[in-house]
């Protein structure tokens, strides 16, 4: 039989083959949104550079079945701060909720007005909780997060978010995350990653978008907690929230609640400067052999926002350990997905 | 075209849609490691019965696309406790662990033999601890548990499972496994939930078995905790445990513990009776609708063991809510892999 006849009678063959490739292949693609449509270059938002080679070098070094350093899909644990590293901290949103959380308290309850911390809060007295200390942070915390059931608490949250605007950058809370960074988390997923996010801030907090703006579900999410009891309320069983402090997941808080939530060592880590609140966590993916890490810098004033630590301690530490720096104005060719103003 | 020839025409198309098929199916179960081969019953060692309908029934339900119950894939939790629901109980396997690490401990150290708790625990003195109270055992975990690093503590468990044997039934610790509840838990995954191990036993423990045992992963296992740090140790930093309890999961600690590490209700939940251990959970499940409770009742002194709590409340509260009832004799052709005796 020549080539014509050949393909003419396995014609069938060749198309269902094709389709049957592409099929799977689209049906992988909707277990998530991901943040760019379907191209060649997974990392579109990021310029070429080192960094960027560096992350793909990795990522096909540990997927390809025959190199020595390849790892197996269940291993391959990725972990992400939150704040600073997926989306802007400059506010912090959880603060956002929390001051708005304290003015609808004291809308409901004018004596609070005449109260601490609520007067500090509602008269912006910055100067008062620089006084009174961390002690007087977490206080605020414990009395916008305690004292209700996990349901209302969860309302509350879900309705901040439809409404809520950012500061500076005046768009929606929920458009400040980094899309170089969303692409990041799709190109992981893509390359049989589990991610998770390693977060400074509220577990309970962050689980309510982290599916919606990450395509990480509530159960990969790892954070700061208070203390809860299983109750009997109004002739029905619930989660209270008390208003006590759980655990801090933060600094080397992050290594002990990746190892409570996960069991393993993230080979993917990924943080910020400003406060040293992620150099454990990449200290302890480091021991892993292969791994990853990745440390952002906000340099970029004009787009974004350039703050440095008073001790630059994370950026030391990126040095000395051969961490990879995002430089935000040279790795980044777009920060957000909103249009620039 | 006639029939005949519209299908000589097409068989490639039919025959390759019909592999395509084949193949979706196989690899789909490549992801875990069923406890049956594939079989037209997805529960055979379950007799057939009100039980098994009724789990069958319930999974039919929340799966099928145009049912009023159906429960999409991200919802579908399902939590199992393990001492008494996956394996054997009589005694605890982690009790074992605790005897067999004491008496390593008075070997290498003999005047520990001399010295309480070790003294009463090489002696089997059971009336030491009757008199000293929980916090003696407490204190038994602690010695035994803490004062290591993580990864010594994950070293000593697996070597404890590669060689020790469940006394009465005279068999590896690693077999005494219910196969019926392998098979539910596999026949849950193939319908698209996620399983997870919530235990009073130890988060630590459990993990480095409920992979190759029950094909759930590290990171879908919850239980009780011991405090840790992460510390400088011999110039590597390391996950410490300390001799300090963390969270007790049992009882009112089970719906806090899966709202810690999952943070939404099981769909469908299993416990067994002993200690009332389960009710929390299955209490707190039942609040989402639809949703599935299933209590084991030993009763089987002949296959496996015969036991009752003394205030049968485990059993009351399953009556009351109209939770599923596993009679081991009556619902379970078989219990364990391994041959009878």
């Amino acid at each position: 039989m020549n080539r014509k006849n050949f393909l003419k009678k396995h014609i069938y063959l060749l198309l269902v083959a094709f389709m049957t490739i592409v099929v799977i292949g689209l049906s992988s693609l909707t277990a998530y949104t991901p943040a760019q449509t379907v191209s060649l270059d997974p990392l579109p938002s990021w310029n070429d550079g080192a960094t960027k080679r560096a992350i793909v070098e990795f990522v096909t070094r540990v997927t390809t079945a025959n190199s020595p350093d390849f790892v197996s899909v269940e291993d391959r644990i990725a972990t992400f701060d939150n704040d600073g590293t997926l989306w802007a901290e400059k506010p912090y949103v959880q603060g956002l909720f929390v001051l708005e959380k304290i003015k609808a308290m004291a809308a409901a309850n004018p004596s609070l007005r005449s109260q601490q911390p609520y007067k500090a809060v509602i008269e912006g007295d910055v100067e008062y909780f620089r006084q009174a200390g961390e002690a007087s942070l977490m206080d605020l915390l414990m009395k916008t997060h305690g004292n209700m059931t996990q349901e209302q608490f969860d309302t509350e949250v879900r309705s901040f978010f439809d409404t809520a605007i950012y500061p500076k950058l005046n768009v929606p809370v929920t458009q400040v995350t980094y899309k170089p960074m969303r692409e990041l988390l799709d190109y992981l997923r893509a390359n049989g990653f589990q991610t998770w996010i390693c977060s400074g801030g509220g577990i309970d907090f962050v689980r309510q978008i982290s599916q919606p703006l990450y395509g990480i579900p509530p159960q990969q999410v790892i954070g700061s907690t208070g203390k809860k009891e299983f109750i009997e309320k109004d002739g029905k069983f619930v989660i209270w929230k008390l208003p006590e402090l759980g655990r801090i997941n933060d600094k080397v808080g992050k290594p002990i609640g990746i190892d409570l939530h996960i069991g393993q060592r993230p080979i993917f880590a990924a943080g910020n400067e400003r406060s040293g609140g992620d150099i454990a966590m990449l200290t302890y993916s480091q021991q892993q052999q292969p791994s990853f890490q990745l440390l952002i810098d906000h340099d970029d004033s004009d787009r974004e926002f350039a703050y440095q630590e008073p001790d630059n301690a994370s950026l030391n530490a990126a040095k000395a350990n051969g961490w990879h720096v995002v430089s935000i104005k040279n790795d980044w060719q777009e920060v957000f997905a909103f249009p620039r103003k």
